[in-house]
Order: C-alpha cells, then structure tokens, then sequence
C-alpha cells in the first residue's frame, strides 16, 4: 500500500482524494498498488466531508508519518507551499503539485533537490489542467530538438475573447459573464494581466529547452486591452485575437513572449474555444504536435496530479524529470523580436509615421479611425514609429 | 553505451537511424546515455549510405551481438518480424517497432513476453506517427477510466477526403492526386478499404480498455462508397465526411467501428485537414483531450521509435506498458449498435421504407434522387430498412 498525504483541500485537492477513492481499481491496475490517502491537511473544517476523519491541521504530521510515501502539494501559492514540499522532498518523499506559482518559482531549485534525494518531483497538473503536456515533453519528445512551443494556457482570458468575438461582448462585460459562470475569479488580476500564462509558458519552456527559464523574464501583456473592435478588423484579415504565450529558439537564443496577437484562422490554435487550452510543440523531428483538453476543472486537473502518483509509484527510484537544470535559459534580444503589428490610429492623416511600413490599411471600417498592418518591424522600432502617432492600440500578427 | 540495432533499412529505419546521428546530443541528454547504431539488417544494399559499414543480411546476427541492448523492428508485416521480435525480447533485449501490422496481430504474446522477461516492448510509432499517444495512454491517463476513443487514423483516407470536400474531386482523382504526391501507395487497399486504421484502433482500444482487442473483431468499412455528392449534402447539414475510427465503454461492452460517418463541423476532430491524424481520448475525470499531429513521414514516425529508444534506456527494469493482458475485450453487440444513418435513394417515393424514421429529408439537392437522415436506429434496423429500398449509398452520423 502506498501511503498519501494532501497538502490543501480546496478544489483540485479535494478532487485529487475523490479519484483516488472513486477510481481505485484503475490506479491500482496502473499503479501494481493500492494508493491510498492517510492525511489531509488544511486549516479549515470538513464536517460530514469524507475527509473529515484524516484531517489535519499540521503539515509536518501528514509529511512526516513513516506510512507516507507521496506527498500532494494543491493549496497553490509560493508560501508556504515551498517550505513543505522542501520538506517533503528532504525527508524522501516523491511530490506531486498542481501549484504552477511555486513550480514558476522554484522548480530549478525543487527538481535539483528531488535529484539529489532520488525521489520525483512532478507537476504536470501545473499546466493546462488535465492536458497531458509535461510528461509527454519530458517522456515523449525527447529525441528532438523543440524549435517553438506555444499555447492558450489561460481558460479564463480564452473564454473571454471567446465571447467578445462570438457576441461582440465589452471586455467588461465578457469578464463579468465569466466570473458569474465561475471561470474567471472576482480578482481576475492574475488571468486577465497575463500573470498566470507567463508563469505557465516559463515552465514549459525550461521543459521544452532544458534550461531554467525565470518567468519574470517573460515579457507579458494581458488582454485588457483588447476591444470589441479588435475583432471587427480581425475578421477582416481572416484572424482571430488569442492571448498567446509562446517560446520559440532562434539564432539569438529563446525568444519569449505573452500576449494577445492576431492568430491567422488556419493556425492550429486559431480554433481553440472557450475554456478549453492547448499547447503546440514543434520539434525538429517530429513536427508539430498539438495537445488539448480542459486547462482547468477540478476533475480534470485532479486527474493529472493522480497520474503524477501513479508514475512516482511505478518509477520510484527513477528522477523522471530531465532538464531544467544548469544557467538560465539564454533569451534573445526581445527589443530585436520581428512581427508584423497591427495598428489603430485616431486618422488615416496620422498614419504618415506608418506609411512606409503599412502592406495593408484600413480606412473606415470603424468610424473615425483607421488602421493598418505593417510588414515586419522590430519590436524596438515599432515602439519607436508609436511615439510619432497617436496609437490607439495595437497587437502582434501571429 | 547503448547499442541499438535496426532491422529493416526503409522509410523509417534510416530515419531511426539519421536521427540517433544527427540528434545524438539531445539523446544523450535524455538517456543520460550515448545510443549508437551498430547494426542495420537489410536484405537490400546501400552503397555509399551511412550504414554501409553496418550493414548485415543476417538478423540474428545484429540481434545477437552482445553489445545490442535495444532491437529495433521497422520492417512491417507480420513475418518475418514477428520471429525477430521475439528473438530479440526472449533474449533479454528491448524492442521498439513502428510495426502496426505486427502489434495489432501479436502485440498480446509479444508484450506477455516482454514481461516475463523483464524488458520494454514499445510501439509508440505504431498509430499515429510522430504524435505521442502510446505513452499518454500508458503513463498519462492512468487514472482514468476511458469512455471512448476514437480518431483520423489514416493520413492518406483523410488526406483524399479532404480533397474531395475542398475541389470536389472524386474519389479516382484524389486517390491518384494522393499517389502522384506520395501520400498514397501504389497498391493502396490497406488505406481505402479500412484495414490501416482497423489495425490502429484495435491497437488503442487493448490499451484503453486494458483487454486485447482483436483487429479482425473490429467492423471495418473503408471509403471507396464515399463520393462527391455525400460533400454536397453533408455542407447542407454542417458536416464533414472523415473515416473516423472509435472504440466506445457501452453498458454492455465497448462498441468498436472504422467506416466513413458525417461528422459535426464542431467536433474536434472535424478540422483535422490534409494527412495529419488525431486521436481524441475522452476519461471520467480529464475531460476530452485531443492529440494532433503528423500521422505519417519518415522523420515524425522515426522521431516516435527514438522516443521509445530513450525510454528504455531510462526505464531498463521496468515494463512501462500496463493492461493489455487477459482475456479478449468484451465488445457490445455489433448489430445493436445505435446511430443516425443518412441514406441517398434513387427516388422521392423510395422513401417510404424510411418515412417513419426521417428527421430530415432532402430533396432536389441532386438531380434524380432524395435523402433523408433517420432517427437513432440499430444497425440491424437499418440493415433491414435498406432491404426494402433502393438505398444508393449510405453514411452514419456521429
């Protein structure tokens, strides 16, 4: 029998006791074990919960019990997720989190650590919720060398422009449909700033190019710009606005980026609606695959912890995780980054600054404005043609 | 060191083996060992490849040298695979194949083999080329109890019926269009009648389900019946033509089919274009995921058998693939199976056999004849119905 503690009962934790209990016959097929959970541990009160009986309020107690094997890390955040799973870690025992902030955080120092114990530290529920995506790059693209990866890694912001396309919503009023069908949270800072999917894209991409990669070195926009007449001239130019998060290796280093940008209708994430996320890898070998799936839920992302302890029970001795490890990723100059930019302007009169650069323009299409796409400019540049015009907004063409 | 030897020197094995040469630094880094081609098994010769100097006509002795610890089988066909296979894992060797034919016929004796003798048998590259869904299955949704599976199996079926939708083609002139760019083989049977992705879907239902499922078990239409007119009508009905592969968990066993269906355009796998393939997994706990990527090609399907080649460097003691073992797969009753049937009739007044039944009737849309789609039935049912009209052709309705 394998023992299990659960650090945080809230919804992924309490979802990760349901599976565990629910679909004990395929673990244990999986597994060649019984997995079992012997704590749960968070400061507040389950009266009548199944829970209830195995609850604790000391994280050291559900660590530390000999009988446990697995600790599950879910109450989210950095403190004090960090100093149990240190612990837990420490005292040798495999963790399995779904805590995409401490993974972001510390996962060069956490899997490090899990080395030097030979235990496993995994967290693939960390990113796109039940969507297999670390395993399969840290198991199955392997003998490639990745070129790109890129994803629609916040459900929340997905939905949102979703249904600003779709019915022409006000960002406000798209944002408050997805709070009121609980998909987005009353402070929505964290998604809607981008927050959540440039710590996602930083994990994935020390993953995807074996090196740490800190997300505070992630330039990252939010979609709080983005208006209903984005998608008008989106239309127009047989795109869609996606916020994107995308790591691509070039001749500079990695180049890496979060933002909305305009997705041409035939990119393989052009079509990716609602809440749901996906995430393309191309490798140099393999091409390019495309992973999608539920990017949150309590179900789905439970299940992708319970995987977790299903392979730190098959592979015991094993570390899993390769990569991530060594100097911080070397990333390219983003200032020198190269897109196409989509512009609005307050008049056509005052696209002068632009006009060298405009290969398509739009006059009328929103009354009193116009608007253009220009060919591929530096970031730096673009910014430096900004200060001449009055910009009323702009995205990348992806 | 890792000796690896390559049996059968086509398409994909000197893609292993270009592979293992050109990207020998990432595999290393992921084996955490160097893995070098010291065989290459052939009947033909090469002159002036890379493997010349490795060359051999002699299987058992690139099996045997003791300096082989991984065999890999990219011949096809049953025999003499078969025998080499079992050569090579009775010996104590791993083997990685990309040989669906082998692993649809065998895979239960040679994977039974594989761990009594305590060594890896993969076959990632088997279904769906380059696109990892082997290992998802096996290390990924491993606790989840799988509802349906179900995909575009076939690049070349899809790549025809894509053609046939976007420039009206028939069906001769897709299947040559197919051949003339490579996408389609001279004899191209195995593709158009079915039995390609039959061997597939059997492959992943074992899998899914954890029983074998034998691929001669597995009702199996191919698309030859398919022709313009069904594009024409399924526009109508906002559809897509696809041969769709799928293996369902009924209540009285799991129902499996390969045929052409008219397919949703909001379906997942309804975008899925030109040869790339897709397999959609569907869980209790994670939800519906979809993995897309290239089904076929030298360097993905290659790319597929490499990634095995790591794993069982990384996972020498242990037999990563779980399930497929015991009885055959109970499957539910083939003729009770329900669905909507859209039926082309010669004529308006042929209908009566179906009136009863017709949700919605088309007439006019092609000179000389009617169609309608009928109400869930049986498949039984509906075998009896057509006895009693001049049904032209048919389709099921996912």
């Amino acid at each position: 029998m394998i023992g299990v503690s659960v650090l945080g009962y809230g919804n992924i934790g309490s979802g990760v006791a349901q599976i565990l209990r629910e679909n004990a016959d395929c673990i244990k097929k999986s597994a060649g074990e019984d997995v079992t959970v012997l704590h749960v541990c968070d400061l507040r009160e389950f009266p009548g919960d199944p829970c209830e009986a195995i609850l604790t309020h000391d994280a050291s107690e559900a660590i530390h019990d000999p009988a446990v094997q697995i600790v599950v890390e879910t109450m989210g955040g950095v403190h004090p997720a960090y100093e149990f799973v240190k612990d837990a870690l420490t005292s040798g025992r495999h963790v399995a989190t779904s805590n995409k902030e401490l993974v972001a955080a510390c996962g060069t120092e956490l899997i490090a650590l899990a080395k030097e114990k030979h235990v496993n530290f995994f967290f693939e529920a960390s990113v796109g919720g039940g969507i297999p995506i670390i395993r399969p790059l840290t198991s199955s693209i392997v003998s490639d060398h990745v070129r790109r990866i890129e994803g629609i890694l916040n459900g929340t912001t997905n939905y949102m422009l979703f249904r600003m396309q779709e019915s022409s919503l006000s960002f406000e009023a798209a944002l408050k449909e997805a709070q009121d069908l609980g998909f987005a949270e009353r402070n929505p800072a964290a998604d809607i700033e981008g927050a959540d999917a440039c710590r996602k894209i930083a994990i994935l991409c020390s993953l995807a190019f074996g090196q740490p990669l800190a997300y505070t070195r992630v330039p990252t926009e939010g979609i709080t710009g983005v208006t209903p007449e984005d998608f008008v001239y989106a239309e127009k130019m047989g795109c869609t606005v996606k916020l994107l998060a995308t790591g691509r290796q070039t001749e500079d280093g990695v180049s890496v980026r979060v933002a909305p940008v305009l997705l041409p209708l035939s990119h393989p994430l052009a079509g990716i609606r609602g809440v749901t996320n996906a995430v393309l890898v191309e490798g140099d070998m393999c091409g390019t695959l495309t992973f999608t799936g539920a990017g949150a839920g309590k179900l789905p992302t439970a299940s992708a912890v319970c995987a977790d302890i299903v392979e730190a029970v098959r592979h015991p001795q094993t570390t899993v995780i390769r990569g991530w490890e060594g100097e911080e990723l070397p990333l390219a100059d983003a200032g020198e980054e190269t897109h196409s930019f989509f512009v609005r302007l307050a008049d056509i009169v005052e696209m002068s600054a632009f006009a060298e650069y405009a290969e398509q323009v739009f006059a009328g299409v929103i009354e009193g404005e116009a608007a253009c796409v220009t060919a591929p400019l530096t970031e730096e540049a673009f910014a430096a043609l900004c200060k001449e015009a009055p910009v009323i907004s702009y995205l990348r063409v992806a």
